[in-house]
Parts: C-alpha cells; structure tokens; sequence
C-alpha cells in the first residue's frame, strides 16, 4: 500500500511539465497544472468558509488536487479551444494513473475524479467554479493575459461562468462584478478584432 | 469576507516565483514552493490511509497548502544550509499573510501554520515528514540532485529524518530504506570530496 502510494505520487511529478496558457499573476512565464492545482486547493480553504461553509471541505480538496492528474496522459486542452477526443483521452489517463495506487485509495480518488467531472454534486460544482475562477483573476491582473493572447471574448467568459449561478449565486455575484470591470476597462472585448 | 479571500488568493500568486533547490522528478529546472506545496498536499492524500488513518486529514492537507506561504516574504531557507532569523522573518511574514484574510479564516490558517511548525500534534509531525519525504523522493530519481550540487551526506539526510521513527515508524522504516539505498548506490556518500 505504501510502495504504491510512493510509485503514484513519483508518477504525479510529471504535471510540473503540463503547461497551461495562463500566466501565474505578474509573471512573464506560463503555469504549470501543478502549481494551479495548489492554487484552486489554497483558494478553496478560503472560499469555502465565506461562500460555502456546509459543503464537504476535505472532498472539495481532494477533488481539486487530483482533477489535473490526467493531463500527464492527456495534455491540457484550452478551455475555449477545441474538445474533440478530450474525454476519451482522460478517462483512460485516470485508469492508467489512479491504477497505479492500491486498490481502496485508487478507488476513492478515481470516484472523486469522476465527480469533478460530473459536475452534479455541490462540493463538484463549487471545485468547478473555483477551477474558473484563477485564471480569471490572473487574466484580469495581467492585463487580458491568456484571453488577450487567444482573442477570447467578453460573451464566451460571460457563458463559461453563468453556470455558477445557480451552484454559487454569491461567488458568481463576485465573478460577473470582474467580468463587467475587465469588459469596461477594455481587457475583455465583445468582440476581438482579428486582423 | 469574499473580498478579502481574492486578495489572498491573488497575493498567495506570489509564491509560484520562489524558488527551491530540488528540481521536479526528471526535469532540469528548479522548482518552485507553489508546485512543491501541491505535491506535499497530493502526497499526503495517499500516504495518510497508508500509514495513519486515524489522524485528521484534513488538518494535514490544510497546513501543507499553506506551510510555505511565508516565503514570499521570507524566502526559501535550503534546510542543509544556514537557518539565522528564519524563525523571526517568517513569523512577521505570517502575520502580514493571514492578515490580508477576514478574522475568523485569518486565525484558523495562521493557527495551521503554527501547528505545522511547532511540530508537536501528530498531524503536524507526520506533515512535516511528509515536506522531508519529497525532496528526498527527487533527489534519489535525480541521481543525487540537490544533495550532490549542495555536498550533502549521507549522515545529514539520515540525522534530518531520524526523527520520524517516533511520529510514523511505518514511513521511517521505508525512508530509511530508501536512505541506504541511496548510499549504496552512491548517490549520497557518508563524506563528501570537497575540492
């Protein structure tokens, strides 16, 4: 049990070198799913309290710190790029990886995997939210950031996160204020100008 | 009690650019204390059904998300190297951190912090062991890395994780293993050659 615990969290390593589109706030570079997966975690132990403090905190944890794991197999797919073949590869990149650990724990995390993925218990709507939420502020303190460079639109962040209203008015309160500030400051176009 | 938690969120960004010496499993680079916090967290998901179930999981994880908050005013302290008022710039670096946060989040993490250096609940000694286990971990799949750039020994790592026989014997009995390995093999020798 132990030997297999310590052969996964070797393996998990490998997400230090997915790297996503966004920067970490006010860095020149692109994060990896590594340190956004500590970020969504770090937030949630504050966000939870403020927004949500009847939900499964530890099940929200968990959900946060494994949901990326399967980009090691699968790459990460831009959230406004294309999906095509994306499910498919992750669900065998979640056999592979939580495989690799003892039957019981293996369980437990592939089961919290897939209710990230479900999107229908609250605890997985709030990870969900929070996992749209930090590139968000990271966009909006860079300068536009990973939107600016993809010519993602004030409509399409606007429809990616109306969701949260119903899982979490009080957070999409929040979350529609910043859209509305980025789209008055400019940041977030209507419409990008794709010359 | 939202507003403050963004603030926090978006000034914790801060900790994705200090950086550690022990590179990530298999990669060139250093890595940084956001990606390396990740881990611990991860880690301690799989190692805690493994080796001590009974303990409070979620304290674990909670004070490993945030044990190295501090140095984003403090610094990364190398453990093999010079420890002088470390202790005195992460004190005031915490109270400025969990100070951005509302009172009652703001006292909950500053006390996780506490706990996790104190080292004296279980849940804090088997955290700690866990912060030990993963550079350890890298180092021996790096073959020697930051053991062999810093001229670490053998009776170094040995004297650093001894103390873990009392906190989690199961984990130590592995550890140690893994120690002897190393030195056999030659990766960390009893004296190193300092020309």
């Amino acid at each position: 049990m132990l030997g297999e615990a310590i052969t996964f969290i070797v393996e998990s390593e490998k997400l230090k070198s997915v790297i996503r589109r966004s920067n970490p706030v006010g860095m020149t570079r692109h994060e990896n799913s590594a340190e956004h997966s500590w970020s969504l975690a770090l937030a949630a132990t504050v966000l939870i309290p403020a927004v949500a403090p009847h939900l499964n905190e530890l099940r929200i944890l968990k959900m946060l710190l494994i949901h990326d794991l399967v980009e090691i197999d699968a790459g990460d797919t831009f959230c406004y790029g294309d999906q095509t073949g994306k499910e498919q590869r992750e669900q065998e990149a979640a056999t592979r990886i939580f495989g690799l650990l003892s039957p019981e724990i293996s369980q437990e995390l592939h089961e919290a995997w897939r209710e990230f993925e479900a999107k229908e218990t609250a605890e997985s709507q709030l990870a969900n939210a929070i996992d749209r939420l930090l590139p968000l502020l990271q966009n909006i303190h860079n300068q536009g950031g990973s939107w600016a460079e993809h010519h993602v639109t004030y409509d399409q962040v606007y429809q990616r996160n109306a969701e949260l209203q119903h899982s979490s008015p009080e957070l999409w309160s929040y979350i529609k204020k910043l859209i509305e500030a980025a789209h008055e400051s400019g940041i977030l176009p209507q419409k990008r100008n794709l010359e």
